[in-house]
């Protein structure tokens, strides 16, 4: 039996969307006050899905246990309370749009599951606007 | 790399479940009171979401900007604050369900977005009841 | 030992804003699209606070069947699927602001508790406007 | 046209993660203080997602009325200020872990549905962990 | 300036309404299905408010990893995946009633806070029923 | 008739807590990773909230679109997209925790809101953590 099973996290931190590439004009003609150089911020909030199997010894997909300390240690210790564009080396030369970021976040919580199962990111940079990425 | 960028909207708007072919008892037989005749209404919450791949260059599947201008276009200043059966022409002749005025949604918003993207529409036609239409 | 239970409750309803006395024109400039005579509508989320002393006997402020039964029949059954303008005798000659509507719920709740309880009401129109009536 | 109509349903139960067949110890140690012997309890909020063909002739998926009967004896009367392992029968010999939860709420649904119906069942154990089950 | 700086928390239990010296008949027909001699259970979100002047140093009302701790050992330690009939000392002799645990986690809190500041608390039973004590 | 009319916005931006009367070490040990020099961010939710007398003639206690301008100019034009501590002149010399960015928010609003009416200012730094201020 095939389940998804979702945890949601949370965490916060400032960016800007830039390209180093680009010059400020044309940064600022296609961000718009996204591209502010002083920066702006947000409360992330994260909803992580696993997909697989439910182990019929446990009735679980996945111990919850496992899965939050491999959301703490991959999202939240390693992007909460930072400035993305600074601070987070994925980001170096990437710039840190919703799209970006959850592309990121799949990749390190990915390679930290065990590799039956699936993955799901689902990443709201506001709470209008959010974005699912499934590694395809 | 594939995702799905999502962004909410609202209107609200009077309807009635109706068909002008059916006599006045067969629509309060099947429709109940959401046939009555002086009409009741809803906020209805919308979320679309298009999937393409991500364009390298920006970081962004789409600019929001756009999408916004779309929905605006296709939907808020076409439907909010109005009288669904008496004032969008889609519904002259057509009941205004729920899933119908999710399919009349997705139609105007798929004619107006470039056609590399697929579109999902949810429609939440009160926080309890709601739809989700592919244009499958 | 003194506290306020509140209950929350939903219904739908069409209305227009709408003074019987003014011209057309003075509704439309003063009201804008929330004239439409077309009406519009919507979800209407409803608190209703009840304060006043814990029964040490039950522990309860009140039995919450009591008051949900006085929401259904005075707001529910009242309002629920109906046009405010049309079929609601308060809004005969009053407009159904949010304001009025949430005076008029205050009213009939009121009439139909025991008068040792406050009494107070939080009416949302959309998701973000509100208004809250204590009766003063 | 083919589309998902969801409606979001509410239980509250007690439970506890247990095997009769393994120690006190081994339960411990597996479920941690999910595993109390006195039983702990949750509000599991659900959402039913029937998939299918827009009927034409009405505008309709599915009746929500027909809908909601389901839930209401195949969920909220057969789960709703329960005991799950003491009550349900099903959980006799089921560990009720929200996995296990939402495939029973799916199994007893399905039965109970028209079989053209596509079924999908979200069952949230609290606001930040929740499972989806479609019966694959 | 006096401002009241609110921390959100949550948790999970088992209980039933109750009074041993009642019979079982009276309290069925007093407490309904909430009397269920098995338990059933909730979610518990709990709102705690704290009022009282901002310091001028600091710009904070309260240092919130103090009030986080608070709440922490007398609230989510002392009830969370507990039984609270059975479990919790102060509902040996005392029904627990969403407003009595209310009044419990007041009296709690209120020990443990510098006694220069007011408590309010806000606790939800379910999404739709909740309670508000000050300690008057 | 007294009654409170609420609205929400939203506006993000970057800060960092800080002083600059302090070290960076008795900064960092005061404020912890909330003084990160590169600062972190928020989505800010806020709840503006108008009390005064229904006016008879309308049934508004104030014409929202007028509230609206207020919001916009005073704090979404004035906050959105920035970095509170360099770019928002009252944070020059105020640390600008969620308390303090109330109190800016309350006197913006209210010397530009008719002062007949009494203010509530509701801002929530993160779905967990929110102040209330009403002047006082």
């Amino acid at each position: 039996m095939r389940i998804t099973a979702n945890r949601k996290a949370h965490f916060n931190a400032a960016h800007r969307l830039y390209r180093a590439d680009w010059s400020d004009e044309k940064n600022s003609e296609i961000f718009g006050k996204c591209s502010n150089p002083n920066f702006h911020g947000h409360n992330y909030d994260l909803i992580v899905g696993v997909t697989g199997e439910i182990d019929p010894e446990t009735g679980y997909l996945i111990d919850l246990k496992i899965l939050k300390d491999i959301i703490k240690v991959e999202v939240e210790d390693y992007m909460d309370h930072k400035n993305l564009n600074l601070e987070v080396p994925e980001f170096k030369n990437l710039n840190p749009t919703v799209e970006n970021i959850a592309v990121i976040i799949y990749n390190r919580v990915k390679a930290a599951l065990d590799n039956r199962f699936e993955l799901t990111i689902t990443l709201y940079e506001t709470p209008r606007n959010y974005v699912i990425y499934k590694g395809e």
